[in-house]
């Protein structure tokens, strides 16, 4: 991977800035957490395993930073980093199982010094950045297999390298039938309206020279019926213990279509996605963002004036549109309910 | 109607013109034949109507300027005009139509003068934009108590005064159901990668004072899962003999969106649109247009350079997802061959 998404370096925060590629591959160094929070509300990094990465170094980077006393001051401060860390973004359930895995880790320290507990907090955002590396590979073992030799695959939004800590969920288990040797092809979704897919998976499948094809996210459809698409792999920012999986808006149409022509539809995700505390995808909060984002690409207004908008973030696509859910502990398949939760009980 | 999508005045073609809409409304005069199958070609005007229109005042205007001794000499150079016409785009059927209808026109007063054969193709061409004009009253009429009270519909691309003469088929139905008092409201898909829906559809529908919400098109599903959508009515570039039906690249997905959600999609146009010399819509040939408009968005690039882009303008929405084809002379339902070749032969 000639770029890294995210990293702490030096008691900062590097991100690649996700609002400037493809155009330009930049990099933002954040030195508190107010910056790295206001990072994952503005889009500088995003995707739903980077987001987690993210929240975890911006509360070792709070920690670092919080004049204290006493302990008791220390982790009330501590909970008002991991506060304002949580009202970033509501959908992607990543964010708060990092938050969580964090304060776990200050409370199991909580008898040692607080230089202490902010170093242990800051090795701990670390290894979440190494694990979810790791934690991609394995997805890409665990899904390669399922990709077939030679095939076209539809992704939508960007679930790659970009939206991980590197390597990719859906991106993943295209990148490892694609070291595999089996000579597949990707049909990238711009994915309107913040167009991860034009600029984020086709500039990173570019880079790794996997063959990518940009469309229009309403020319799926077509190419289905035409019989160019074999099968669909795409991320995801929460999945219920019934397997309905909340992922970026036009998820749910492609999966939709791909039952219309009977091809697989494959979800890609960590167990940190998994959220099984709800029973379906009905009770997934969806971020709406503002209508800017429609009515305005890259800052070039293409809707009259004073339009309303609807700009639903993500969709929920029902379980049973979905072929089977890939994780770093194995496939998952129906009945979700099920397998999903053998999978997190290892 | 506040504004005209296409008008002869003074031995001129004007047009509004749909590249610059809705930052502005200007208008562009063309003087030759030439200009007008430029327009075409460089979708200054659009749909498939409209395509038509523009189609008839070119061939009247290269009539006009045909210096000819003989009327053999004419008719080969009429000929020669029709040619460059035909040649602007591929899908919408009106195009050949109309230029079929001008042909017939000329043939017909082939023992008159040339200065008089020129008056009859102007005026033919000026009867064909009032009588479509008086076609979507028709359509509007017909399909207008399809839609239900309080209706939310959703339409895909801009079939509306902008893509006819005037008032519009799939919005001339919207528009037939508002002026009712019907209290319904639009969605519209932005229709990438054109943005149809965003600069056009909005623009005039707002301008009607007809509510309106713009959503990227990857939106729809999600808002028919979630019951706010209740019916779809879309526009047409070609119909086949069987019912299939050629439009705007995305109208499949949308199509099978619908059917997915037991929600009625229904298809409007003019009898012109129907191409009963093909028996399916397999055979229906499907432009596909450069990778800039996919690549940039007014100008503005969204994509890695080189990246490799499909661009298919249209697609074909099989007839078994088309719930009801609403014309000019009536509603046609399954089975379509029947029911559309009655309406052709009256």
């Amino acid at each position: 991977m000639s770029f890294r998404t995210i990293e702490w370096r030096d008691n900062t925060v590097i991100m690649i800035d996700q609002t400037r590629l493809p155009a330009e591959e930049g990099y933002n160094v954040y030195t508190d957490f107010q910056g790295v929070a206001e990072a994952i509300r503005g889009m500088i990094i995003r995707g739903a395993p980077a987001i987690g990465v993210a929240a975890a170094m911006g509360i070792a980077l709070g920690a670092r930073d919080i004049i204290a006393d006493t302990h008791e001051s220390f982790f009330r401060q501590l909970e008002n980093v991991c506060d304002v860390m949580a009202r970033t973004r509501p959908t992607a359930v990543n964010l708060f199982w990092a938050i969580a895995r964090m304060k776990r880790v200050a409370e199991a320290h909580r008898s040692q010094k607080l230089e202490a507990i902010r170093t242990v907090l800051k090795e701990e955002a670390i290894r979440v950045e190494e694990e979810d590396r790791e934690i991609c590979r394995a997805i890409g073992r665990n899904g390669g297999p399922l990709i077939p030799e030679g095939a076209t695959i539809l992704t939508h939004c960007n679930a790659g390298a970009l939206a991980t800590a590197g390597y990719g969920t859906a991106l993943g288990v295209i990148r490892a039938a694609h070291e595999a040797g089996k000579k597949i092809k990707v049909i990238a979704d711009e994915t309107r309206p913040w167009l991860q897919g034009a600029r984020l998976t086709a500039w990173e499948l570019m880079k790794d020279e996997i063959p990518v094809t940009l469309i229009s996210d309403n020319m799926a459809g077509w190419l289905m019926q035409k019989g160019e698409i074999d099968c669909c792999v795409v991320g995801a920012d929460r999945i219920a213990a019934n397997g309905d999986t909340a992922n970026k808006i036009g998820t749910y149409s492609v999966a939709v279509l791909a039952k219309e022509h009977g091809i697989p539809f494959y979800v890609a995700a960590p167990v940190s996605t998994l959220d099984l505390s709800l029973d379906s995808g009905a009770r997934i909060p969806i971020e709406e963002r503002g209508s800017a984002e429609v009515t305005h690409i890259q800052g070039v207004g293409i809707a009259p004036e004073g339009v309303k908008v609807r700009n639903p973030a993500f969709d929920v696509t029902p379980a049973r549109y979905v072929s089977a859910i890939i994780t770093e502990r194995g496939v998952a398949r129906q009945d979700y309910c099920e397998s999903l939760r053998k999978l997190v009980q290892g």
